[in-house]
């Protein structure tokens, strides 16, 4: 299957997303910027700042995933625990690696120990870049660490965006329709049923009083997809009066 | 191991989050929900539209935590696929349920083929109420199955809230201070390691040009936060200049 799109996991690692005190913003990012290259997202999971379980995650994922990538736990303090993890994950050591110290040199402070964990990755790891604060990201194989804070996780995407191979795009139509879902059930059924390898969602909506739906299209073919959308569009006119 | 904190897993069930389409909004209600009841959300999983996917992570969550919530594919269209799911997982067959049917007539619409279908739940499942538009969730021994749309999820988490065992409540205080991590970790550290029982997170912020972290402290023991607290706030006023 050489042509089987991509896949790709998310794994952000932060008590602070579970706590609820922090709003996830790296998941919509990325899986829109992974479905731009033809990657699909197939799994996100937000995971506890706790070794066992981050490092357990990691090899389930990079065995099941073309991708995996994590967010979150890279900075100096002592919850940062992700290059342990993803190392203790591939069964390699930490190692200090000199670029990343020099990366560290051009923020002009001093170089303590805390900042120094920040130069330390897996053996044989690459850097990512971080155009923004320095500290840099690593990948090892299938794995790409970035750092949590959006601002950074989105210009370290940037910086190893072209190292990830690329499916072929998958073009996305949607339409709102005012019928209500249990109408438009069986007629979408049928048009779903028809086109097996086409993901067709519908996600209702209530807006101004009447009820709807947004009906989504998604497949690597935009031929079939308009196809669909007409198909959609024309069953939808019977009902929606 | 009595006095344990309940745990928690929430599983997202929802193309739409993955595509980037959507922003999930319930992660962070729940999160902070279950925060106040005592109960310790350890994992949440966003899963694609995908039976053995499903299938699988109920599985797999539902004996590793005390509860399982799921969000998301509970309507009447082809790609709601959550109750059969659930079904599977426990070995059940899905079986109609009566009261289900009695709520959805409330609606005043036809109840055809795919309207009945959302009253449909695993044998042995009771129904969660839901108040706005009357289609019901499910629980069924420790999965608790709601609808994805956030103001629908929030009304039916009301209506079985009190099913749910609570534990010690956790508190949680935070600071913001203005040392940069890097500074501030070898002391945050060192208190880190004097309290192994307490959660001890650091999220740096950069505002106005000044770095800085918040740092939150989390633990079932209210003096013990408060005593944290205390200590860090006298370490950093020796940084903080």
């Amino acid at each position: 299957m050489t042509d089987a799109s991509p896949s790709a996991c998310i794994l952000i690692i932060g008590n602070e997303i579970l706590s609820g005190k922090t709003q996830d913003k790296n998941i919509k990012f990325l899986g829109e910027e992974l479905a731009k290259k033809g990657i699909s997202l197939k799994e996100a999971r937000i995971l506890v700042d706790e070794k066992k379980e981050i490092v357990s995650a990691v090899n389930e994922c990079r065995y099941k995933y073309t991708y995996v990538i994590t967010t979150g736990g890279i900075g100096p303090t002592h919850d940062d625990i992700t290059a342990e993890c993803v190392a203790s994950a591939f069964g390699k050591k930490l190692v200090r690696n000199e670029d990343a110290v020099e990366q560290l040199k051009k923020n002009g402070r001093e170089l303590n120990e805390a900042r120094l964990k920040m130069a330390h990755v897996p053996e044989g790891a690459a850097l990512i870049d971080n155009p923004i604060s320095n500290a840099p990201g690593f990948f090892i194989e299938n794995v790409f660490v970035l750092a949590g804070i959006p601002s950074i996780a989105r210009a370290m995407f940037a910086s190893f965006e072209n190292k990830l191979g690329s499916g072929k795009q998958i073009v996305s139509k949607n339409m709102d329709v005012y019928v209500p879902e249990g109408d438009l059930a069986a007629p979408l059924g049928d048009i779903a049923k028809r086109y097996p390898g086409v993901e067709i969602g519908s996600y209702p909506f209530s807006r101004d009083g009447r009820y709807g739906a947004n009906l989504v299209v998604r497949s690597i073919d935009s031929e079939i997809v308009n196809t669909v959308i007409e198909e959609i569009s024309n069953a939808m006119q019977l009902l929606e009066k």
